[in-house]
């Protein structure tokens, strides 16, 4: 699976951690690696092995100042490309500077995130070209958290659209919803293709069809809608929203979490932004200072409230992705798959698991995954509507599921 | 061993620890195995797996009401059997329901505690009936402790006789009481039988047979007797006191300690609780707020008081318990028994484990182990006595040792 | 590696680590053995296993009386060569106590430093001679601080003679001085003799040779000189500095400080020492209390200032040591050393390698390894000297070279 993850662009960093030219590196660890990322006096990030190749001291603690970072040990030099460009502990006239390197991999920006590219040169894609990246900066926004458990079982959530209506249900002063099987049992579409999988949750409220179409984009990405009414949870504009599953290793991930304006036009301050992260649980006071790492964790039950699960929420747990993150990492470390059920409303959750296989299955045949290439999801969206129950809401809504950058 | 644990009924939680029915659900593991409690609106308790048949959701955000537990997943509800009483996310008709089920182990609560059985249900037998368990409950008290090393040295620590002079001693200005062999070394008679063995310390004190005899009930459970005069702790009521050492996993262990009231009428008080409580080292002040964890710990060298073992008490430790967990926790998670030289003193401790090594060969034979049949055991008491040096204690304390229960 | 620590008096802890007869016994945990160790009545210190050799309880809550340490769970009590000279368990006529000896290492005392020898006794060496232990009480300093790495990368770190004038440079206002190979690739000679090495780092500084020979002691003991005038860092008076690197276990080291003056009669008052351990980060500030770990650790990133180190030291942490810990700590566990690149100012770790390597080959023959006879190091010497440019220092400072005491 890690060779997999390597054919595709990631996201490393936010563009927001380094934000200056010679600022401080800051330490990136994704995909088991260790790694150091500085913004270098170009102005491009440079994002290199957290370790100098000469006795592998920490870059950590290194330098940024004219176009490299310099290890504090010897103050051996590197650029954002890897050359070695200074190596002041060497006689002048020594040879061996020109035989060292240190290891970088490219990173390209976009969507306030820094990306990256750590597969093999001759197999990398174009950048992403996500609807994400093209929206202006003033219409979008891109966060991340750190969650405590594999990435999988975090993705695996992601795809799970059945739960919608039953975790993250707010009003249970009447249980009663539990046995409107139109509701809580939806009807639920998977149509694969190039990219992944469009999947679909069909409810019937109101004696009007709510249609909910996702998008999965591999390896690791979902995409949704919040469109008005939004009858069920925080009333919210029409908006893109989704995350990225990024593995920092077997048992730890950082979730990337982005919105962006469903309208051109549709614009975003830092009080909706503040208001739209608190309400999923990460917001300014959600998240332990310094630190991408949510106050309500598991080391405190994430403050379950006996009173109000017993009386308001289903959950008692405040926050959408706070009440996810209770059972994802619940779930412990890595969840012990031998022991699952799986009904009618896992589809997507299978479905996601036997196109990741079939990846694996074609990297190691030498072909190219699905999803590495943007032709196939630049124009996708998600979309989330109501619409009368005889009406055919493919055809209707076409126009909706395509791109408006 | 594990297989040998699960032939007995065992102590899976306090009573207390799930006081109301449709209250919330409380994590317990024991044997390695993560489980969760509730009690249901009938006011049983279910015991039932951490963990979703579904997706392996951690049940304890699980939502207790109306005869069972609900995931907060997917809504999936199970009663305190294991039955699968509710599936919402599936369609109304699927006939997947019924093919679901959660683990979970029968409980019955006696003694102010929730005992389970977690074997083969062809080998259940009859509820325990230890006369803790037929005491009135204003005669009785039971607590537990946690134990952060492995439960057999903890158990070996339970059934050492001979330490209690010295360990526990809490008058060193004389030191010259260590070469009073009559205290220091006392004889120890082990007389196995159906449950166990019964074994006694005796010692001469002041002219006198000072008779110490304990029971041993098969896996893990230690009566003693507090008896009047008690001359060296404590000044205590005549009261049988105990414990039992449960595995938590390989390394950690439930201590349950109890005390029943060795005299029809004498009954106990919270302040008399909650001082003989105080002076085993886990009374209200002396336990971690909202755990079962003592404030004296491995981490602050249980707060030893130098001066004071020099010239006070023997260990400078506080809390005869507390002692105890000092040594035991101190030998570290498994104590390396290659290492050890066992003496005339350690006839309990080789007699148990022989014990305990015939009945794993027991079940495996198919048969029954010693221990589980509570004809065997219903009828016994330790006792701790002083009778004149020429008097043969087994005639005339014999009544002493039948429960008067 | 281990075997060969073995074969060498190392320290194991400061006196002033147990200062009083019949005091405290104290914890020692080194080359992966945990021990005690304890002042006696006669006031020598015994260091022995941490368990007691009956049932493995913990001699850390022993009782030290009457010239022997005795274990709190049955009172036996072992003197400091390990012979039991009481066991109040067992009965007065028992043999069984002359059975029983508890492991116990060689100590000998000398330099404020409990040194101990963990080998066979048939290959047990001389005490150590090092001019450290012959200097007076009051010309002489010895501390140690707990590093959070393996040994051997540690020591790496002081034979690396290098990076003094790059990592530790606290003048970076100007930069050009990594232009200056004169001062930062200095001429490295390394000459191994009877002990381990001499190495020198020859530098050209205003027109001077500026010579720093240092000295390689086998297993793990760095000595260097610290000559007024002292160009680059704190201004010092003359004396001779130096580092023991002595494994806790894999992962973990005491480094052991020293220092003693150059010139008999040049004393050392607490202002002094105190003024000189935190130039080096170790001062009485710059440990967490009650422990000899420093508050400037990997945990918070050694306190790196990132303005500073724009702005006015190479690396922006304060404290030579804390410098040299970053550093080596950040290099994680264990450095993974098939993926360095050495150069060639990495000669003195090279041959230090080489030269382990071919003692553990000789210990394996059943040979005697370099550096475990004191003859061979008892008059040595490091210096840091400033000396015209066509003068040999070989010849004309050697006399520098050699102990006053």
């Amino acid at each position: 699976m890690g060779t997999l993850f390597r054919r595709y662009w990631i996201p490393a960093l936010l563009s927001s951690e380094v934000p200056e030219k010679d600022g401080p590196p800051v330490r990136v660890r994704i995909l088991c690696e260790d790694l150091i990322a500085f913004r270098d006096s170009d102005g491009k990030v440079g994002l290199m092995d957290a370790f100098c190749p000469h006795r592998r001291a920490p870059m950590f603690f290194g330098r940024n100042e004219e176009c490299g970072l310099r290890c504090v040990y010897h103050g051996w030099k590197f650029d954002r490309n890897g050359v070695c460009t200074d190596m002041p502990s060497e006689p002048p006239d020594s040879l061996f500077k020109n035989k060292v390197t240190i290891q970088t991999y490219p990173t390209w920006e976009g969507g306030g995130i820094v990306w990256t590219y750590m597969g093999p040169a001759e197999h990398q894609p174009p950048v992403p070209d996500y609807e994400l990246v093209r929206a202006p900066a003033n219409e979008r926004h891109a966060s991340k958290t750190f969650e405590d458990c594999n990435w999988l079982q975090a993705l695996e959530g992601g795809l799970d659209t059945a739960h919608f209506t039953i975790l993250h249900n707010e009003k249970i002063g009447d249980r009663s919803f539990l046995k409107n099987y139109n509701l809580v049992a939806p009807k639920i579409e998977v149509e694969p293709n190039a990219y992944g999988y469009r999947y679909t949750g069909l409810r019937i409220v109101d004696e009007k069809q709510w249609v909910r179409a996702y998008q999965y984009i591999m390896p690791a990405q979902q995409q949704r809608a919040a469109r008005v009414p939004q009858t069920l949870v925080d009333g919210g504009v029409p908006r893109v929203d989704g995350h990225f599953w990024i593995p920092i290793d077997d048992e730890t991930t950082w979730v990337w979490n982005f919105f962006y304006s469903y309208t051109p036009g549709d614009t975003y301050d830092q009080a909706y932004i503040d208001r739209r992260e608190a309400s999923a649980g990460r917001g300014p006071e959600d998240l332990i200072p310094g630190t991408f790492k949510p106050t309500r964790n598991k080391e405190n039950d994430y403050l379950i409230d006996r009173q109000r699960q017993k009386t308001q929420s289903f959950t008692g747990i405040k926050g959408i992705n706070t009440q996810d993150f209770a059972l994802q990492e619940g779930m412990g470390p890595i969840v012990d798959r031998s022991k699952e059920h799986l009904g009618t409303s896992d589809r997507p959750v299978i479905i996601m698991r036997q196109l990741l296989m079939e990846a694996i299955d074609a990297v190691l045949a030498g072909k190219s995954p699905r999803g590495c290439d943007p032709q196939t999801y630049r124009m996708v969206r998600p979309l989330d509507h109501f619409i009368d129950l005889e009406r055919d809401w493919k055809v209707e809504l076409s126009a909706e599921l395509l791109a408006k950058y």
